[in-house]
This record gives structure tokens, C-alpha cells and sequence, in this order.
């Protein structure tokens, strides 16, 4: 369909299916250029005069509003900066704050690791009585009770692609008194998201996945706009200051959302970021969504026709799933290896997890069809019962 | 002398004499080159395989140690991640579970705003009771009584250059019950550093000003060898974690330094300041220290000569001032905003200093005089006294 697939827009390397793109996206071709060109021109030629007069001042800001188009926020409520655990870290810090007498943070099992112990990290600071309480995906609605300050979940299951209904949950969280904080990192880029419409306090989200920003692009973090001049930043850094080259000796908090900035932003991810931004202006989620969809539907059909295998450790139902499909295999970090060896590139996580992305922005269906005949050939050869894939190494 | 003027390492616009390193250091000449290639072949090629392939995870610890070279500290001590606030917030947060029966957080009125600021943010996470106490920075020894629980004090002033004895205020710091937290934001690549000989326990630094990182490179984080296994990470993100990629529902601190890892690291950022640190490779830190105090010298003496309308901010004496020069004038903004038109970069602190930095890999005795030469033009002449320089910015 016109409009998403656009392949011509990034550098996909020669003979490689990458089914990745949900851990890092690939690299959009206008990049490389307007990054070189913003350490040349502004870095080289403005120095300390690019803050002002090249816009690095503003673009947190700047590619916040772009971010926030394609996740259903109004411009203003979305700032770039840091990484997706240190905005856990901040929504939380504010959420416990507007909820005082409650004293539990509840997640789910299903939530991303970093995301639990930033939680934790916060519980060991705060005074004692608060603590992290961790339920099953399914059983969360039914944990909610009047001691839970805020509910933190992630959207998309990093591991099966299970999503949570975001405007359900959040209802039912809010009618329980509780903050609602959405971890995005799966859904921004991948999947329709109406933050303003679901009526949550607090989004985060990263940029290095689907949104292509590039490997440690900034996060994002999403505050509801009526709520954003009320809540106390805890990561209180000189550019979330009212007014930061005043200089005052005691802190006050900026206008909106600009006082969820720390520290001096990073302009050069930023850059790389904005860049690969520019290719969501046009973008229709739904049309995307769909496109999603599609591509793996044909997937999973494929795969149960042609590598039994495998077992889905996906929803069956696409209503329910993210922009990923999980299969699972008892030697699946062999198997996955094998596979990227022969350029069919996916992921593995513990404990038996073959992970596959779903982009249709430079995946078609030809590409489907080509990888499945790929994991088709290693796993009905046996491809991966070799001892040089299974060796674990740190990064999968 | 030999070794440490390497101009042709630089990009130094034409017209420009940058007494401004000590804010946003220039370019050096391999980064652009360098991040195009990791562009190009690490992302663009490896995709997910750069985290691995390409060394992305162990860059944090690699640039680490580049930085501990050149600040006495050594290797494994160091690592880098996010901005300097958010290493004071995760410095401070460390000290105070050091010393858990005091209640303050000691800093001075000459720290950069930034780092109180963090303090009050974690102040009030923290149970009632904490507080954060600024003196003026002659008052910080009489200060530290049996509540003190930590001392926070930037080395170097950022506005008028003055210093505090590392050794010496640790010591007294250390012999009163309190940890000692030095930020090193104006003297990594500025002057010379003990870490290690002054016995602090945490010392955080930027590498955008001395040290070339580009705007917004990350920060780094000292903690020392003797602590850093018993230290418990408040900002405990994924890849602090023991085995990040064991998916632990729970968080376990890593190994060593390592621990003060939190979110995924900017990949691009710490490939520009990698490539910015082989240029400290070879250097002798005594040797820049002396270099830069005679360049500091010769600019105070030909201003005080040819400029009699400005005031020396700064400690007359070279042993207790960093690598920066300020002076007082009542219009310093505009007087700034006038010599920066013709030429010569400094940069302006609220109310009325004029900061100019010293950086003798790049700056040698003739860019003095020629400095001296237009400022003493725009002084004598009242170039500064028109509307245009006279409207503040936001940033200068």
C-alpha cells in the first residue's frame, strides 16, 4: 500500500532480512549526512553558539512534538532526553508524589527487568512502608487496592508481544484512585496509540526501536497536560529550572513539560533522531497498523505450515499483539543464531524465545516469504545442532 | 612545547579565537570521520550485531578508563553514562545509604546551581528529615558537624575559576564522618587531578567542556575501588544489573563500576568523545597545567595593561584558580555579545562576569594578544554600548 513500505529510506545491508527492528531500528539514509553535516556546520563552525543559533536549546522539545504526533499527544506534553529506565524513574518519583497516603507500585510480571528495578531503585530511597509489588499480566486489575499509589505496566510484552488494553486498564486503575504510568517502548512507532484519549497520567518510551533513532537514542517521557505544571520533578536538573542561566541557587520548575529535562541533552542522538523522525510526518498508525498485521499474519501462517517446530508463544489473536511474533524453541538461542547466520536476522530472550519484528516501512511480504524459507531450512536441517551457536554471549 | 599544542588536531573556524572551551570544547578533527564510519558500518551495517560486534556494550567502561588516565583514577573506576546531574543525583544517593544516621547534604553557594538543584530533588524523595545546606565555600570545613552526611563541592568554580584543595577538604571532609563528592565538571582536561591520592569516595565529571566531547556527550562517574562492591545503585537500570540478560525479575548490582550503568548508552555521542579522548593519549597533565597557567597569566596581564574597565574576578594566584579567567564589568553581557561579534568567544555568567577559558591544545601565546587586542577595541571604543548587544538570550 502506498504511503508505508519505503524501503528506499534506509540502508538495509545486502542479503539481510531483519526482523529486528523492534530492538534496533535500522538506519534511515538521510542520517549519516545530516549528522555529519550538524558536527561540521554547527559543532565546527557555530561551537558554543549552536545552543542558540542552530536550535539545540529547543530540540528536546522540538522532536518531543514529533514523537508525541504519532502516539496520540498534543504537542507540548512530550520531552526527549536521558533513557527509557531514568524516565521510569522520574513518571514514578512524580506519580508517588500526587498519591501520598498509597505506598505500593504495582507491575506485572510481564514488564520489561529495567523497568522493576528502577521501581526498586525509587522504593530504596523513599521513606520505609512503600514497596514494588509484582502480579502476573492477567492478574492485575484485581491488584489493585487502595494502597497502590501508581500502576506501571508496558504496553507491548517485550517478550510475547502481549499488549494490555491501554484504555480499559487505565479506566479501571483511575477509578481505583491509582496514577497510571505506560511504558511505550513496544508500541510508539509499532502499534495506534491514543495516550490523550486513554486519559493516563504518565507515558515513557524509547526511540531506538521502531521509531529508528539510532542505537542509544533518548527517551521520551508523555505528562498529562493538565497535570504538568502541578507535579514536582524528583530529577530536578538545571534545564527542567524555570529559568536555567539565571543561575538561582534553589530550583523552581519550568513551564510544562519542559520541566521533565535533566541535564544538557545530547544533540548529537538528537540530531540522528530528529532526522529519522522526519519519515513519521506523513505516516497513518492505523494504515500502518494494519500493514503490521498483515505481514504477521503471514508469518505465523507460514511457520506453522512450514516449521512445526516451533510453537507460537504469541497471541493467536492480532488484537492483542504488538508488532512482533514470538515463537518458542527449546534450543531457540541456537536456532536464532543459525538463523542470523544466514541473514534472517530476529532475537532471542531467555529462556526459549525466537523473536521476530514487524516494520512494514521496510518489510514486504516478499520478505516474509524469503525469511520463513530461511528458519524453514535451518530447523528442518537441523542447522543450529552445532556447537558454535550455543555458546551464550552477553548480547542477543 | 612539545606535546601539548596540536592545533592541526582541531577544527578552528576561521576568525575565531575560542576562549570558550571550558563550556563547549571545539571539534576535534577525526570525529566527524570516525561517527560516519560507525554510522555507516556499525549501525547501518551490523545493525543489532554492533552491540557485540562493535564493542557498543563495553564502551561505557572503554571511555571509562580514557577519562580515569587523565583524573588520577585507576582503571575500572570510571564509567560513563547520561549528564552530570543525573551522576550527582546517583553520587549523592549512594553517599547518604553510606551514612545512614545523618541528615545533610553540605554543598557550597559557588556550586554550579545543577547539582543543588539534584540534591533538593532527592531531598525530597527522601524520608523527612534530610535537607540540603548550602554555605559560602570559605565556610564548608567549619561546617561539617555529625550531621553532615555527605560534602558536595565542584573543584573549580564555574564562574570565577577559584579552587578547593581536593586533599585537603577530603581529608578534614573524611576526619568529621562524611563522604566527599567532587565534581570535576571544570577540571577534567583543565588541570591535574588526583582521585585516587585525594581518597574521595565519588567524583562525577562532564566531557563536553575540556575534554571535546560534543554537545551533550555523557558523563562520567568515579567511585572509589575500596566502595564500589558495596554500594547500592538508586538509579539500578538494566544494564547496572549483574546479568542484564538474564531477564531477572529482581535487580542484583554488577560488578565493580559497572553497576553505575543505567539505560542503554548513547552509542553515537560515545564515539565522538572516544574518538575526542585518544587526543589525551600522550598527555602530560603537569605539562598542560603549567601551559595553561602561563597563557591564563599573559591574558591577565595584557587586559589589566590595555583594558582598565574590567575587573578580575578570578584569584589572582594561579595555584587556586582552574583553567579560566573571569572578569567583572557592570555591562558584561553586552561587552560579551560585542566581542564575540568580532571574534573572540567567551561567554557570559549572570550578573557580570566575563569567562574566557584556556586550553593550551589549541590556543597558544599570539591568540592571547590578539584576544587582548579586540577586547581592549571594544572596550576603549564602547563598541558594546548599542541596543543589539543589549538583549539577553537564553543561552550564552
Amino acid at each position: 500500500m502506498s504511503g508505508i513500505l519505503r524501503k528506499e529510506a534506509f540502508i538495509l545491508p545486502e542479503g539481510v532480512i531483519y526482523l529486528d527492528g523492534n530492538s534496533l531500528g535500522p538506519l534511515p539514509k538521510a542520517v549519516a549526512a545530516r549528522v555529519q553535516k550538524m558536527i561540521a556546520d554547527e559543532w565546527g563552525d557555530m561551537l558554543i553558539r549552536g545552543w542558540n543559533g542552530a536550535g539545540w536549546m529547543d530540540q528536546p522539545s522540538r522532536v518531543g512534538n514529533q514523537v508525541a504526533r504519532i502516539i496520540g499527544a498534543p504537542d507540548g506534553t512530550v520531552v526527549m532526553g536521558d533513557t527509557l529506565s531514568l524516565k521510569v524513574f522520574q513518571a514514578l518519583a512524580a506519580a508517588v508524589k500526587m498519591t501520598p497516603k498509597r505506598r505500593v507500585i504495582l507491575s506485572d510480571t510481564g514488564n520489561f527487568p529495567s523497568d522493576l528495578y528502577m521501581a526498586e531503585g525509587l522504593v530504596g530511597l523513599l521513606e520505609q512502608g512503600y514497596e514494588l509489588r509484582k502480579v502476573a499480566p492477567e492478574e492485575v486489575l484485581g491488584a489493585v487496592d487502595e494502597d497502590v499509589a501508581v500502576v506501571m505496566l508496558t504496553q507491548v510484552d517485550y517478550r510475547t508481544g502481549r499488549t494490555h488494553d491501554m484504555k480499559a486498564v487505565t479506566k479501571a486503575v483511575q477509578a481505583k484512585g491509582a496514577v497510571m504510568l505506560w511504558d511505550l517502548a513496544h508500541s510508539a512507532g509499532a502499534i495506534e496509540v491514543d495516550l490523550a484519549g486513554s486519559n493516563c497520567e504518565f507515558a515513557i518510551g524509547c526511540t531506538y526501536k521502531y521509531l529508528n533513532g539510532g542505537p542509544g537514542a533518548p527517551a521520551f517521557i508523555y505528562v498529562r497536560s493538565d497535570l504538568v505544571e502541578t507535579i514536582e520533578p524528583a530529577l530536578s536538573g538545571w534545564l527542567g529550572h524555570r529559568q536555567p542561566f539565571a543561575f538561582d541557587l534553589s530550583y523552581k520548575a519550568g513551564a510544562g513539560i519542559e520541566r521533565m529535562r535533566v541535564g544538557t541533552p545530547p544533540v548529537i542522538q538528537l540530531t540522528a533522531l530528529e532526522v529519522a523522525m522526519e519519515l513519521w510526518a506523513d505516516v497513518d498508525m492505523a494504515q500502518l497498523r494494519a500493514e503490521s498485521i498483515k505481514l504477521q499474519e503471514q508469518f505465523i501462517m507460514e511457520i506453522e505450515r512450514d516449521v512445526p517446530q516451533l510453537t507460537l508463544a504469541s497471541p493467536r489473536d492480532s488484537a492483542v499483539r504488538g508488532s512482533q511474533v514470538s515463537f518458542r524453541f527449546h534450543e531457540g538461542y541456537a536456532a536464532m543464531q543459525a538463523v542470523i547466520d544466514r541473514g534472517v536476522i530476529g532475537d532471542f530472550r531467555a529462556p526459549d524465545i525466537m523473536r521476530f519484528g514487524f516494520t512494514p516501512m521496510y518489510l514486504d511480504s516478499g520478505d516474509i516469504s524469503a525469511a520463513v524459507a530461511i528458519i524453514a531450512d535451518v530447523m528442518s536441517n537441523n542447522l543450529w545442532d552445532q556447537e558454535k551457536y550455543k555458546t551464550k554471549s552477553k548480547v542477543t
